[in-house]
């Protein structure tokens, strides 16, 4: 097992990503020696529930906790305002105090829909995520970035909340469609662009180890970016500075999302296309010099079985979706741009034409 | 003008509450001071707007600012999760960014729903409160509480979050109801018991003053409450410890409009009520040995038409909605109780029939 720690300095607030195998099993005793107390409610979905469930509440219950759980149907749409509420009735219906802890059991979309939740319930009640996905492991479940999605915009509804402890089981991986994984790695290889060169070649050379998902690489590959994350939440919490870097890819991403109202593309595979695309436009506005870098990217994603390409999507809407996201700054749309493989930068003046340019040629029609 | 400086040590952040006589002409400049940029969305409900949302978008406008507003019925049945999403609707309609300030102008109801929807739009943008109720003014928009009510519980979904600027416009108070001006110093008369017996004591002598409004004992009033609050509030922002104190006559305030719907007391006339209680209760446990307490805050709230008895509601319908409230730890009630004049202390181990004798004394059924 290894422990990643999380200094938050604006707060004084350090909490642990634990990350290992067979860590759910023996999630009682890990939250017992992180002082956690008084009643837990799990949020989890059917999908993930049918393998991780049963396991979660026997450790839970060995360890004398009192402890239920609740089930939201599984799927990006239901990361919801009513979903939120339902999870409301129910803590209220039994009445769950302010001591209470909830439990993320899941994706992202569990995840994030729980986190809001323990942020608002009683103004704020603990919070434990147990990420089962790849992306939820590298990326959602760390940071303390919870939303729900608005008909307008995805994460349009929110709050910065941590988490008190995460509990990253690299065993659930196995259960996780091969989609999934690849989706999960897309995020990886972001973490490996934007600020860390070295770690971005080892995952490429090593696609093999990632796709017949040996625990030991999968471990190093989680902690891997557990820390580039942690690093960056560290010194910028609330995203006024380098947490910015993290929406490498997520400008056009969200847009092919939102879209395509969220079932169509896997997050991860979008956020593959606005890598492609953001890294397309750095070379054309001439931030980039070193073209090689699009070819080096689409190589590894298309190893990894994530798309390099748009499917005929219409230029158009992609663009117009784009300023509604929350990435707007006083009307600028701003993006993050590779200068060079483990750097990126912020650019606010990048105009409509080669993005179009970009899009058209990736595909769009 | 007077200004009372609130610092949370914790994000070290500090803010400025600013009362005084015709400020919400003044608020276009007193803004620009605060370093408030990006486009403004005014907050309100039509009762306060008749009087106060023209001055308010003249001054904002003459400052240079680009502002709108959305009007929210009148009522606390409207501080609701529909809507805050309301609210979420029209900011996304209108594409507002993550820069845009929130300005809640009204009462508690306006700045709690506001204040939600604020620290929840794009995980948080800025607030600023312009309180137009003296309930607001000393206690609501300070401090950072912000929250909708669900239809199980007061308060039940919201979060810490505070204001960039207070605007208490003293003068607001010429065009609130008697019957509000009371309630709001039912709050006055908390603060004064829970930490500064001078200052109740000087309130209490100057009943005339309050119910005709002279202009600078109010303004020493809201001085003083606001002072009062923010120490409490600086020491203790998450309600860990002493801010719990704030509670006193919220305990069984809260279950008397929870069983009327909100719609038969004022949160004031509740927590005079509650207040009552208490100090009845703490008397029959033997905490509070000076039982003249009672008669003395009877006086003072009577001679403020603030009720101190209980009309025919029954005893049992009370207790049972009192274990709702958020107040309850562990499944154990909190009780706020004076030991002295200017002197609370929590305690939780009161038995249900010393409760119920106290507000069967008070007129409960």
């Amino acid at each position: 097992m290894e422990t990643v720690k999380l200094h938050l300095a604006e707060k004084s607030r350090i909490y642990s990503i634990l990350i290992g195998e067979g860590l759910i099993e023996e999630a009682g005793r890990l939250l017992q020696e992180h002082q956690i107390k008084g009643r837990i409610l799990i949020v989890t979905n059917p999908t993930v529930a049918q393998w991780y469930l049963q396991p979660l509440l026997l450790s839970l219950t060995t360890a004398g906790y009192q402890v239920d759980y609740i089930e939201i149907p599984d799927g990006e749409e239901y990361k919801s305002l009513e979903q939120a509420n339902r999870i409301y009735d129910r803590l209220l219906n039994d009445r769950y105090d302010r001591k209470t802890t909830l439990i993320a059991l899941g994706g992202g979309v569990i995840g994030d829909l729980t986190g809001f939740v323990a942020a608002t319930y009683m103004r704020g009640v603990r919070l434990v995520q147990v990420p089962t996905t790849l992306l939820a492991q590298v990326d959602s479940s760390i940071g303390g970035k919870v939303a729900v999605n608005h008909p307008l915009g995805k994460n349009m509804i929110g709050a910065f909340y941590q988490p008190d402890v995460v509990i990253a089981d690299v065993t659930t991986l196995k259960t996780l469609p091969p989609r999934e994984l690849s989706a999960g790695m897309a995020e990886v290889i972001k973490h490996g662009i934007i600020l860390d060169e070295n770690y971005f070649n080892l995952v490429a050379a090593e696609r093999e180890a990632i796709l017949k998902l040996d625990s030991n690489f999968m471990t190093y590959v989680v902690l891997g970016s557990c820390k580039i994350k942690a690093a960056v939440v560290e010194e910028d919490e609330k995203e006024t500075g380098i947490r910015a870097y993290l929406n490498f890819g997520h400008t056009i991403g969200h847009s092919l999302e939102s879209i395509t109202n969220y079932n169509r593309f896997r997050h991860g595979e979008a956020v593959a296309l606005g890598m492609v695309a953001a890294t397309r436009i750095a070379v054309k506005t001439g931030l980039l010099k070193d073209a090689s870098l699009i070819e080096l990217l689409e190589k590894c994603l298309t190893g990894l079985n994530l798309p390099v390409r748009i499917p005929e999507l219409a230029v158009t809407a992609i663009c117009d979706s784009m300023n509604l996201d929350k990435k707007v700054e006083y009307g600028k749309l701003r993006w993050v741009m590779p200068k060079r493989l483990g750097e990126v930068e912020i650019a606010t003046d990048i105009p409509l034409d080669v993005v179009q340019g970009v899009l058209t040629e990736m595909g769009a029609i």
